[in-house]
């Protein structure tokens, strides 16, 4: 791994070093030791190639040099946008889109113009339509129980010699375990990917390719059958994968501020609504408080027993439910060290 | 009401006329004349002044450019955002934040600049922030049953007394009846809202001034004691009001297009996924179609009985549950009239 870059690493913007509460709110804040921690306890087990972050997660060119700087070259997206915003600043020599397109010209514009660029493709429809627009490789996305894409497993051999014939080159086969993820129970969670992977190494001696591309945050340490691992979540982290016993912090906080407590002081509301969260999974939670519901720009909650309800004018660190989503709906993370504000990344890889 | 303006109107940026399915997705579409009769629909019923409607709702000024051409120049907005950009526009001679706010500088910012601009204040800080911050107007926020903001009923006289004593005009009250909006049974509802108003008339009697504001789209024909209307999801609808009995049309869908299809054709999967989508009523809907889940950038469905499944390439037609999430994670809005895309407005007041 290179040398630690200085706080806020050479690609923070500029900005006078502040305390957190100088930020207007809802704020999204990224603990930079946290990110970095979690960042090197994924690298020491993927380096390098074996880890292709999955950028959905952080949608931010700053944060996937970071990445780069730790000594992964190669991404995996889930747009087409994202796909474009990592090619124009020139990040990762590997870029896969894990995901099918059918309007494929903007990513062989992006060949053209001189990127590595990898597609899934699941059936004839998509392997004629990256042909088409120009992309010159592919994985064979292979469906492994996830009710998702993925050709049936038994079909990758023939989608292959399709694809080949089309003048493409198959790299592999991928296959995301994602109905698995969230199960809490470690052994059931760890013989459900044995189960998914079985079926796209079978699938993988069909294909050919050095390539076979899959897991996630929740199989960070449970799938030796791959040979990259596709994870984001574990940059950030949110309260869904905080149920399973990982190691890896919560780096991601939207901060908020009181601005109104009710009479005989029953609940406060913070100014972190759920425009300002992904709320797919549920509530956000905030320490020492129970949250009652969120609306468009409000958060109720309660005080939890023995704790003090906070006043008007408090800040409050709210911890999302879900992390992709919830960078998604900001247009900057600011990066903190304890209450200093040491830099901000424009969350520069949004829509589509 | 002015005379009806062109396809698209004048504010629609200049698109060459197009079909839909010449947009890549996902893609947020408004269906313009439904969006018209639901303006017309409301603005008779609610004229001019008597509608305030709230631009959380839409986050768009060339939308709320069309509801000052049917004659209603002032809008509530519940983000200073908001606020700056309606300003910024030259919309509504009356903006009213109707929500409370600590740093006040940037509304007081737009007084300087000659906007009208009041704030909601339920709090002694809320009263001392907007005095301070330069705004010079203010409603008195009650709580009405919703829990939420607003001050006890019982201290809105005191509350006015305070922020007449800090040299601001208090125009009036607002309460919002929001725990209400949803009860399908209009029965029920409408007791409900008689309940909530009765209370916030009578606060209105120890504050005073000209207006009694509140409401919202599931209480359009239900609440008599208010002197202005606060709604806005009447304008784009979604899947929730559309459970109540309500004249207004669903104007907004989110337009995908099939992707993949499963082995043996169990489900398919369109590539609008809950970035796409306000998720947090739950799953949308597609027409002839069972919603199974939604994934950052997918979702999966099957076919209803009877109803054959898309194939690869199809477009499908997603209705969303929560319109104002919804619209805020796209940056523009496509028109469209039948299958024609006539314009488009960039959704322009997003973020904080």
């Amino acid at each position: 791994m290179p040398a630690r870059t200085a706080p806020g690493g050479p690609l923070a913007h500029n900005v006078d070093r502040m305390h957190v509460d100088g930020l207007p709110t809802p704020a999204l804040l990224v603990d930079l030791d946290a990110l970095d921690a979690n960042v090197a306890r994924m690298a020491a087990r993927h380096p390098g190639r074996a880890l292709r972050p999955h950028v959905k997660a952080f949608k931010t060119t700053a944060l996937a040099q970071r990445l780069v700087d730790a000594g992964h070259p190669g991404f995996c997206c889930a747009t087409i946008r994202e796909m474009e915003g990592m090619a124009a600043a020139g990040l990762g020599d590997d870029l896969l889109l894990a995901n099918e397109v059918l309007d494929a010209r903007r990513l062989g514009a992006l060949v053209e113009r001189g990127a590595r660029v990898t597609v899934a493709v699941d059936s004839d429809v998509t392997v004629d339509a990256v042909a088409g627009g120009g992309v010159r490789e592919v994985l064979i996305d292979v469906n492994v129980g996830l009710p998702r894409c993925g050709c049936d497993p038994a079909d990758a051999g023939r989608l292959a010699d399709r694809a080949r014939a089309r003048g493409l080159e198959v790299r592999g086969v991928m296959g995301y375990e994602g109905h698995l993820m969230g199960i809490v129970d470690r052994v059931e969670r760890a013989a459900g990917v044995e189960a998914a992977m079985t079926a796209l190494v079978t699938a993988h001696a069909d294909v050919g390719g050095d390539v076979i591309s899959g897991g996630g945050t929740g199989s960070w340490d449970l799938n030796p059958w791959i040979t990259e691992l596709q994870a984001g979540s574990y940059l950030l982290m949110d309260t869904y994968y905080d149920r399973l016993d990982l190691p890896f912090a919560q780096a991601l906080i939207v901060l908020g501020t009181v601005i109104s407590v009710a009479p005989g002081r029953k609940w406060a509301v913070a100014d972190v609504g759920l425009k300002a969260l992904g709320m797919d999974h549920g509530d956000p939670t905030v320490a020492g408080a129970k949250v009652w519901f969120c609306s468009d720009e409000h958060l109720t909650f309660s005080a939890s027993p023995d704790v003090e309800l906070p006043g008007i004018g408090d800040r409050v660190r709210v911890v999302p439910a879900h992390v992709d989503p919830t960078v998604a709906k900001h247009e900057r993370m600011h990066l903190v060290r304890g209450d200093e504000v040491v830099g901000t990344w424009p969350v520069d890889l949004r829509h589509w």
